[in-house]
């Protein structure tokens, strides 16, 4: 490490410790605040020495858990560590990890799931208490003590604002040409505000640094270790089948003169159902596309190579391992294309509504009146969050969710009489997309909105159930939205008891 | 009428005709876009004669249906007599009114509830088709042929650029000193849009007046009807405990530097429980409020009266006779403190997470969880709609619901196991209020929410069967929001069936 100096600044030299030390500053009880959003620019090493601390505390019989706060999910050297030897009473605002995600479903950790865009607000507002320690990743410290951060930037900022005490991770995996590519503005913590003064994806409206108070930083780390990096999905049939019916979509919005041949600024979530999206986008006849969403993934930095995209926006990267290692290769090529923001302004309602996106979200399934469920498995289990989806979806130009109609080998129908939860409220699901096809629900009443759903969106093997269902509502309760409410969740029953929700 | 002369524009006034006269410039089909929002500035006369041209039609055998746009709900000689004669196809965006209400829950009106904010943005999408005719009630027109609108701004320009033709009705009743209380602002067609340049409430950022291509006038009626004007609805013990428990909050927040002695800008619903928070603020030790919402109610004009408020921005009014007679009458003294927004501005995400909003709506009913049914009874039956609260809700510094913990004489319980449909998502409902208590869930995991929803807000009577719900969810279900499906809607189809969600 001792070729590739990243900490530049004297003063802050003289704290570079191990993580066994960092980790000596954080006490029972504590609120820590981290990087990290989507398994990149999280810290690495401290959190495995605080682990080891908590466990050996645990086998000492005394009580050792911490409250963690970070951008969005992170990785297996933080939240994993630490959800393996039970050390987190608290967990917000979004996690991927198996192991906490047990946790959490086991009832040993405490799951606030939110709105990115809302982490910061609720902070402030006093709700998550007063942070102690904040552990940031960084990918260099400079002269002045300004700092550089990594691939996140999360809620980076406001954590070193008010961390009590600040321990550093600099991370020399991650490349000190990320500096440059941040956009570190932020929100006021009084009411009024100021306007966010963004109006194009590709808007600078703050610095590239971030700063913090000296005598906070209690210790330096140095790391040389990657981000988590999901592995690449290959879009499979299915998924090729919902990007075809969105590129349909795309071009006959064009067509009308409701869109503009560069589409308007995209957000796109992960999965092997958003890299078929955007391999189709790749292969389109669109031009200069944008993206002002919250994770950069490897189909966007393949359209940044080619130009087919001239900017994207976000908080954070979320790339393959190939890929990671093929962007820290030849950042060069991509830093003027990319703004990494605080998650607070890149899922900014204000901003989202100004530009108008084009939101496409995952949904577990969604319901025949177009309810849908992001977040938790037949109810009860939550698989990860709801994350940033609720920002733009409901700030939208076009707010579109996309499914396969089945999961499970054909036991799970992804559409179903009614959703035993609600992340995304019918007025802000306007297109449903499943390998059958698209329903367009923008004006459209309840009982239109469940013909176009069950005809357009549903598996041929479920079809003639939901169509039953939704006569026997029509028939008991011939309303609004006819629903006969003993037989609402009745598929999930089903699945629960049986394995699946086909009928014998 | 003539010592009161309202057109100035002498084209125009060679426009003016009976209501017959200007009813027969619509046809069947045709989509209407009229003024009016929570039943006031709605045109009180064409829509009769055209009600009476769709009866004769009727009894033809003829066809005669219109598609309805308006600002929010509108009054009895609107939305009654168009759904008395069964003559509205589809109704957007919110209604009131208890025969169109049936209409809707009869299949015979294609309802389509929705995000008041969201209106303009989704017509201009092209979703709700092209606009034929806009009748938009007037205080006057203007010797330059612009127009000043009366009671209720709502979507009134987008309706007058949009229409191809236009039906102007001048209204005696509304004072014609209601000319400069408007502020109309467009947001911009196409994106990006324009920054709203609202930073407080005061705000002024447009003219006051509205325009028209005066080639699309077609017909201009005089009357002199007054607003709709709901009875005021006095507070009872419930509603001042709720707002009892309210005070406490918001003495609290001040307490802790998280709120300002005026508090922040007020959004509140109307009805016997906003009236009972109304009376408790101007009773309290709270100065210089404000409001930015919706609708300016009672409670709010005494407030501002008194110089308790200093000013309100909202859309439109929503007053007793009382006391819109009283306004009428001393109109002079609010000019300066009441500002009407076009209702895409009144509403607008935007503005409403920059001035940080205390949100103050009712709720039918929440669950143990937090998740607020707004609009369905019993799941399927609308009621009226979302309305504007989830345009405040989502976006506000703090979102609370309030209700009385019964309804039905005890026969319904305000909490529930699972709500049958769900408007707003717990991430959404941060406090809820009801005459036992006040449940602040900022921060909490699911599972606290439901010991502090049941403990607080629950009445005794049915506090013990939600906790035994929430115990046998635990049981059955121990995941991060333990449900037990095969129970979860049994409270609501045990009221369908008889009568009451107790046990026998």
């Amino acid at each position: 490490m001792s070729n590739d100096k990243r900490i530049h600044h004297l003063g802050l030299q003289r704290k570079v410790c191990s993580a066994e030390e960092a980790a000596q500053w954080i006490n029972p009880g504590d609120i820590i605040g981290t990087s990290g959003f989507t398994g990149s620019g999280y810290p690495k090493i401290v959190p495995g020495a605080l682990a080891a601390r908590i466990k050996q505390a645990h086998e000492q019989g005394k009580e050792f858990k911490i409250k963690l706060l970070t951008g969005a999910s992170t990785g297996p050297e933080l939240d994993g560590v630490l959800a393996e030897v039970n050390g987190v009473s608290y967990r917000t605002p979004f996690n991927t990890d198996p192991k906490m995600r047990k946790r959490i479903n086991d009832g040993d950790t405490n799951y606030l799931d939110m709105h990115l865009s809302y982490v910061a607000p609720l902070y402030r507002s006093g709700a998550l208490g007063d942070m102690d320690v904040a552990i940031i990743e960084l990918s260099s410290i400079r002269a002045d003590g300004t700092l550089v951060a990594s691939t996140a930037v999360g809620n980076n900022q406001l954590w070193l604002n008010s961390a009590k005490k600040v321990i550093l991770e600099v991370n020399h995996w991650q490349r000190a040409e990320l500096e440059g590519m941040h956009d570190i503005w932020e929100v006021s913590p009084t009411f009024p505000q100021k306007i966010v003064p963004i109006v194009n994806p590709h808007d600078r409206i703050g610095n590239p640094y971030m700063t913090v108070d000296l005598d906070k930083v209690v210790a330096i780390v140095e790391t040389n270790a990657p981000d988590r990096n999901a592995p690449f999905s290959p879009s499979d049939g299915n998924a090729r089948a919902i990007a075809g019916h969105l590129m349909e979509f795309f071009n006959y919005e064009i067509k009308k003169g409701k869109m503009p041949q560069q589409l308007l600024p995209l957000q796109s979530g992960i999965g092997n159902v958003a890299n078929a999206v955007m391999e189709a986008l790749s292969q389109g006849h669109f031009e200069n596309l944008s993206a002002y969403t919250e994770v950069i993934q490897d189909g966007m930095l393949s359209m940044l190579e080619t130009g087919k995209m001239r900017i994207a926006s976000a908080t954070s990267f979320s790339l393959s391992p190939e890929k990671a290692q093929y962007f820290n290769d030849n950042i060069q090529k991509f830093r003027q294309k990319i703004i990494l923001r605080p998650q607070e302004i890149s899922n900014h309602p204000e901003v989202i509504r100004r530009i108008g996106c084009i939101a496409m979200n995952g949904a577990i399934e969604a319901d025949i009146f177009g309810n849908v469920n992001s977040t938790h498995i037949m109810g009860s289990r939550m698989m990860n969050g709801i994350g940033g989806s609720g920002d733009f979806t409901r700030n939208a130009y076009v707010s579109i969710f996309m499914t396969p109609s089945l999961a499970k080998d054909g036991n799970i129908s992804s559409i179903v009489p009614m959703v035993p939860r609600v992340d995304h409220i019918s007025q802000d699901v306007q297109v449903i997309v499943t390998e059958q096809g698209l329903a367009d629900l923008r004006g459209l009443s309840p009982r239109c909105r469940a013909k176009v759903i069950i005809e357009n969106c549903a598996h041929p093997t479920y079809k003639p159930l939901l169509t039953e269902y939704y006569k026997l509502g029509l028939k008991n309760t011939p309303m609004q939205t006819p629903h006969f409410l003993r037989e609402a969740l009745s598929w999930h029953e089903k699945f629960v008891s049986t394995g699946t929700m086909l009928p014998k």
